[in-house]
């Protein structure tokens, strides 16, 4: 038995040492062609702010260490083609720039996501950096360390978590969305919370600038700016783009692989593709939004981990399921905690539900308590079937602990009504007596009962 | 319409209020035999250790304020006796000794609970202390302001609260547990972490004694330690006594209403008692457990809160059901947190289940965070049916949150399974990629295959 994994980051690792574990005596082998393996890509932020020194913490398991385990890496081995008709891979060695074939029992393609590059004039000179790779966050430190100003292009989580890192670090620094509003996984409502908030505390060292577009980078060599649609000039040391990233499908589209309408390849609950013996997991595969039953891209690690650990049970003749996701996602801008889950009113509405939501604002434990802050939670739910629909939360301290309840609610199905009786733990350095969700699904309730 | 409220802190004051709000023209009418009306005493603790100066912050809505809505409260008068068969009550006002007969329409006793008080020789001697009421905070603060030494009766929720409070103020601290482990509403392996982890850090000026009696308290008209049932004398200046609460029941039993077997008032899931026109809510009653589907008696200021609103929608005519709970808890012991839901193994066993449960220790964040903590967790399920029965957790940061976020999934029986696929939400600073719960349940999965 020949497992054979392209790609080494969160899935193609997590594939490799589950399936290892499983058929001990199986060759596992991944190729990939960057450099480093196993390693938290969501951490690459929190480094370049300075929370550690050492870029390698966020490797989870070395080369070496898989080595131990008798799983064969080749880094630096970009696969080229996939010939499913005679079950072998076409491999490249970015070093030697030899290339060679190599068969396969069950492959596994856990290729990714790659940055998004808009189509901006001079988008390509020095100076204009993306965050992947641990190669990139030591580029972006570097950079980052030698400049006074910085723009980033993109107002999503990684644009955001980069403003805090680059203020952390004293640069003045622009954000550039092209949308009306940031955080566009966000309702509007919310998104205008998170933009509020930054620019009332720290208006002084960063600006945002929302609903414009990039005419053109400026520099010869070098970046100097940025020049928008509207005429103005932001002058600039550095560039971060950081407008979103695609699925690397190529190789499994030319190897006749069918990629969905998200532009993700598509799988089936058991990560296997249309094409048999081949596996897909990861940032590259759609996923199944458990709510409205539609397929979606949200690329996150856990769910990577998670897609990973189902594909090798199956590689390895062990059936397992992976039904979906709600879209569950967190992130910290200063003491600002952003969280999400389900589907937004938005697409909701997109889809056809005929929603009901509300928002309430609350503190977030007893308000004698040192140190309270506040929550804003928002609530959507389906008029028809009074079932939940999704979340959003922004604020102070656990504003994420009402979305990750929230979620497990959501698996099967959760009423208004029932999310109104649900029993959180209070104490004062918590909650309040009655959670904010508790609070937020009375209102849905009063309007659902009086048709609001 | 007259409506009648027995108890003003947490079900009846919220009951009040919502009365009156539905039914602008009813008369809404309050009795308690205490001073202060509608306050927080789960924040009573925190107000001892000095978190704040004015106790009256932990008063949620004032006489005044309650005057202002319409509402009538008369404070210091105590009922004495409810005569179902001509709607009345007997009332005593505890500063004139005036006694007065009051009719009702509709009656809601939320008498609550009261501190249990063993049997031990001179336990009403000065300076022997219980902590209900916003008055009992007065006097422990000011009593633990003029101590050195202190003695703990009994390892619960108060007790370790209290604990904390008076490590807090510099007083060597001895807590004396009758049962095998403190915080007996846990199992004794998370029990035992908790006791550990006190131990550990703050051993130089606490110490807990586990399986141990009271023989006496020592002191003729002044505490001056106790004496154990092994011969040992603690010498103290004060003692606080935490060793459980029991329900307020005795005029609603003298009026015929039904007790269930836990000791608490018996109702239905819209609040009504055996007798018509009737309604209890609050720590006096019990509940029903919704996973075993059992009464239970659990006083929490959380449930309260919301049975006073379903028995004042019932009151009012508007029909609500509250159907029980799951026993979620939390409490804080410095930066530990410890909090729990549904079963305990030794609750589920004594029911009947064969259940199987996991432990696992896991950072709270990503490894390479500053100020990463740990939070163990422990997940109990019914082997049979893979449902999920209960959760502990004891750990740093957002123990919580796992807790939470389990009770939410119980609400509709959410299996093993499902939890191992739940979607939480990840980022470095919030959780590990794989969350505690998601491991925890992952063990479970595996477990059941193999029938472990």
């Amino acid at each position: 038995m020949k497992i054979v994994i392209i790609g080494a980051v969160a899935a193609g690792a997590k594939a490799a040492a589950k399936s290892k574990r499983l058929l001990p005596d199986a060759e596992v082998i991944i190729y990939t062609k960057e450099e480093y393996v196993s390693y938290s890509a969501c951490g690459l932020p929190y480094y370049i702010e300075g929370n550690f020194k050492d870029i390698k913490k966020l490797v989870v398991r070395t080369i070496p260490e898989f080595e131990s385990k008798g799983i064969k890496i080749y880094n630096k081995h970009y696969v080229t083609k996939i010939s499913p008709e005679i079950k072998k891979i076409t491999v490249r060695n970015l070093e030697t720039k030899e290339t060679f074939e190599e068969t396969y029992d069950k492959l596994l393609i856990a290729t990714g996501a790659t940055p998004y590059i808009p189509d901006i004039k001079n988008i390509n000179i020095n100076g204009v950096y993306t965050l992947k790779t641990l190669d990139d966050g030591l580029k972006i430190r570097q950079a980052m360390l030698n400049s006074k100003k910085a723009v980033i292009i993109g107002g999503g989580y990684i644009g955001l978590e980069l403003l805090e890192a680059f203020m952390h670090n004293n640069l003045n620094t622009v954000l550039i969305e092209k949308n009306f509003s940031i955080m566009s996984t966000f309702d509007e409502d919310m998104a205008s919370l998170i933009s509020a908030y930054i620019l009332k505390n720290y208006g002084d060292k960063i600006s945002i600038i929302t609903s414009v577009n990039i005419e053109e980078i400026i520099g010869e060599s070098e970046v100097k700016g940025i020049r928008l649609d509207n005429g103005h000039i932001i002058s600039s040391d550095m560039i971060a783009l950081t407008s979103g990233v695609i699925p690397v499908v190529d190789i499994a589209k030319n190897a006749g692989i069918e990629i969905g309408h998200t532009g993700a390849i598509k799988v089936n609950s058991r990560m296997l593709t249309n094409i048999p013996d081949i596996y897909a997991a990861g940032d590259c595969v759609e996923k199944i939004n458990m709510i409205s039953d539609t397929p979606m891209w949200v690329p996150l690690g856990s769910t990577a981990n998670k897609e990973g650990r189902c594909a090798a049970l199956n590689m390895c003749g062990v059936v397992d399921d992976f039904e979906g996701i709600f879209g569950s996602a967190v992130t910290r801008f200063m003491d600002m905690t952003i969280s999400r889950t389900g589907l937004s009113s938005k697409t909701a509405e997109k889809l056809g539900y005929d929603i009901v939501s509300a928002i309430v604002t609350k503190r977030d434990k007893a308000g004698y308590m040192p140190g309270v802050g506040y929550v804003t939670l928002k609530l959507i739910a389906d008029r028809r079937s009074h079932k939940l629909l999704g979340a959003q939360s922004v604020g102070s301290g656990d504003a994420d602990k009402r979305i990750n309840t929230l979620a497990t609610g959501l698996i099967r199905g959760m009423t208004v009504e029932e999310l109104n009786d649900a029993d959180m733990t209070y104490a004062p350095p918590y909650s309040t007596s009655i959670d904010p969700l508790i609070d937020a699904a009375r209102i849905l309730r009063e309007k659902l009962a009086c048709g609001a």
